[in-house]
C-alpha cells in the first residue's frame, strides 16, 4: 500500500506523519516553529522530526505550506514565518528525504482533502476556504485542482465583497480578508476575534456568504467547505448568515442551491492535504474520483 | 488540412462559415434569427445556409451559442432565442450536418478564439468578456478552457461588485451584468445605452475593472480580454476607468500588473470561437498552446 510523508508547514508548528493512501496517519510528530533565528535554524528543526521517521516504506513525500511560493513551492514565502523568503523549500525537503517531493499552498492542499476524506467526497465542484487568521481557499473544477499561472487559484481572500468596507491596513478595502478574517474582525472591534459580538460573527458569515455566492455564480460550482478558527469557532450564526447571502447571490440555474459547509476533517485536515499533495503529485489517485 | 464548419447562433442572426485550422474562413452565410415563429421554423432557417455549403471537405463542426445550456449543448434556451427551450442543438446539428458536432457557450467560444487568434495568444490564464446587452465571459487556466458543473464557468455577469447598487430587474442587486451591461446602463440612464454620458461610461469600466481584479486575485490570472459593443463602442473613457480600478483591486504578488485590453479579434470572433469549439472537441490543437 503507497505511503506518503506528510509534512505540514505553519506559522506556530510544523507536523509530520506518514499517511497511506487509504488517509490512515502512523506515526506523527510535531515541533514548534515560531521564533527561529534564521532560514537554517528553522529548517534544522523540520530535518529533526523527519529524521525521526523510517522512510524505507515511504513513497512519497507531500508538502502543504502558506503562500506565496512558487510553483510547486520551488521558492516559498510564508507570512506567517519570516525567516523564510524564496526559501527552496521543495528541493530542501527532496534531499532531506530522498523522496519525490510535491509542495502546495495549505489552502489547495485542504482542497484535496476534504475531496478525499472529508466534507465534498464525491463532488466534482467545490471550493474549499479556511477562515482563520487570514482567509485563503482552493478550487476543484471538474475534479482537478486549479492552479493558475503560478499555482495561487483559489484565493477568495482578494474577491471584493463590500467596497465601502474596513480599510484593514495591507489590504485593499472591501476584500473578504479584510472583512472576515480574525484580523479584520480585530482591527474592526479592538478586541480578539474570539470575543466578538453576534451581529460581528454575522457579519463576518454575510461576507463569506457573499463572496461564494459570486463564486458559484462565476465559476459553475455548487459547495463550499469552510475551515478555519474563525468559521468553526463562530459556528451556526456564522454558517447561517453565510447560507444566507450566498443563497440571495447564487441565484442562476447552475449556482442555485450552493451549499456553504463546515469542513469534514478536523485537526487531521493539513496532514491528509499534504499526503493528498504527494500523491496527486505523483499521480497516484486517491478517493473516488 | 483540417476545415471546421463554424455555427454561430446569435439573437439577431444566425452564421455560418468554414473554418481551416489555421483560422482562415472560406464560405460564409448568414439568416436573420428574429421572430420565428416555433423552435423548428428556426432551426429550418439554419438548416437553409447550411445545406448551402459542400461539407465534402469538412471534418468537423463547431456551434457557439448563448446560454443556458446542458453539458455540450445537449439542451439549450438561449436567453435571446424565445423559441428555443431545451432545444436539442447538438443532436439536431450533427444530424443536420453528418458531422462530429460540438457546442459551447458563445462567450467560452470568444476565449478560445481570442487566445487562438486574438489579443490571448501565447497566454495560458486569462478570461474574455463580453460586454454587451448583458456581460458574460470565458476563462483560461493552465491552457485550458474552464468548464465547471453544467459548463457555464467563466459567468462574470453575476460577480457582486457594487452590494448597495443597481436594482435592475431580474438581477441580484449589485452584480456586474446589473452595473455594465447595456440594458442596465440604459435603466440607470433612461436612454440607450449608446448615448449615456461620460460618467456613466467610466463607471461602467469601473465595475469591470473591479470584478476583473477579484478575478484576478481569485485565479492567478493577468489578462481580461474585452469585447462587445458597451465596452468596445465606449473605448477608451471604459478601459481607462476599468484599467484603474483593476490595478487598485488586483495588488497581490500574482495579480499584480493584471491588464485588461480590447479585443483582438472582430466581427470574425464569434465564428472563430465556433470553429475553435469544433477543434476543441475532436481533440485537434489549434494555435501555440
Amino acid at each position: 500500500m503507497p505511503v506518503a510523508l506528510a509534512v505540514d508547514i505553519g506559522g506556530t508548528k510544523f507536523e509530520v506523519a506518514t499517511v497511506t493512501d487509504t488517509g490512515e496517519i502512523g506515526g506523527r510528530a510535531r515541533v514548534d516553529s515560531t521564533g527561529a533565528s534564521d532560514a537554517e535554524e528553522l529548517f534544522g528543526r523540520l530535518a529533526g522530526i523527519v529524521e525521526s521517521f523510517d522512510l524505507d516504506p515511504v513513497d512519497v513525500c507531500g508538502v502543504g505550506s502558506g503562500g506565496p511560493m512558487l510553483p510547486n513551492g520551488e521558492e516559498v514565502s510564508p507570512l506567517n514565518i519570516g525567516v523564510w523568503r524564496d526559501f527552496p523549500l521543495r528541493s530542501r525537503v527532496a534531499e532531506l528525504t530522498g523522496l519525490p517531493t510535491f509542495v502546495d499552498n495549505d489552502a489547495k492542499a485542504l482542497a484535496l482533502a476534504e475531496g478525499w476524506l472529508g466534507a465534498a467526497v464525491g463532488v466534482s465542484n467545490y471550493i474549499a476556504m479556511v477562515v482563520s487568521t487570514g482567509v485563503g481557499g482552493g478550487i476543484v473544477l471538474n475534479n482537478k485542482l486549479l492552479d493558475g499561472a503560478l499555482g495561487n487559484a483559489g484565493h477568495i481572500g482578494h474577491v471584493v465583497v463590500e467596497p465601502e468596507g474596513t480599510e484593514l491596513p495591507g489590504h485593499v478595502r472591501g476584500v473578504l480578508e479584510g472583512e472576515a478574517s480574525g484580523t479584520a474582525i480585530a482591527f474592526r472591534t479592538g478586541a480578539p476575534a474570539s470575543e466578538a459580538p453576534a451581529d460581528e460573527r454575522a457579519r463576518a458569515g454575510t461576507m463569506v456568504g457573499r463572496a461564494v455566492g459570486s463564486v458559484a455564480n462565476l465559476l459553475d460550482l455548487q459547495l463550499a467547505v469552510v475551515a478555519g478558527s474563525v468559521a468553526l469557532g463562530y459556528g451556526g450564526v456564522f454558517f447561517e448568515a453565510a447560507q444566507l447571502e450566498c443563497d440571495r447571490v447564487a441565484q442562476l440555474q447552475h449556482s442555485v442551491g450552493t451549499r456553504i459547509v463546515p469542513a469534514g476533517l478536523a485537526a487531521e485536515g493539513p496532514l491528509i492535504g499534504a499526503a493528498a499533495v504527494g500523491f496527486s503529485g505523483s499521480g497516484h489517485r486517491v478517493g473516488e474520483q
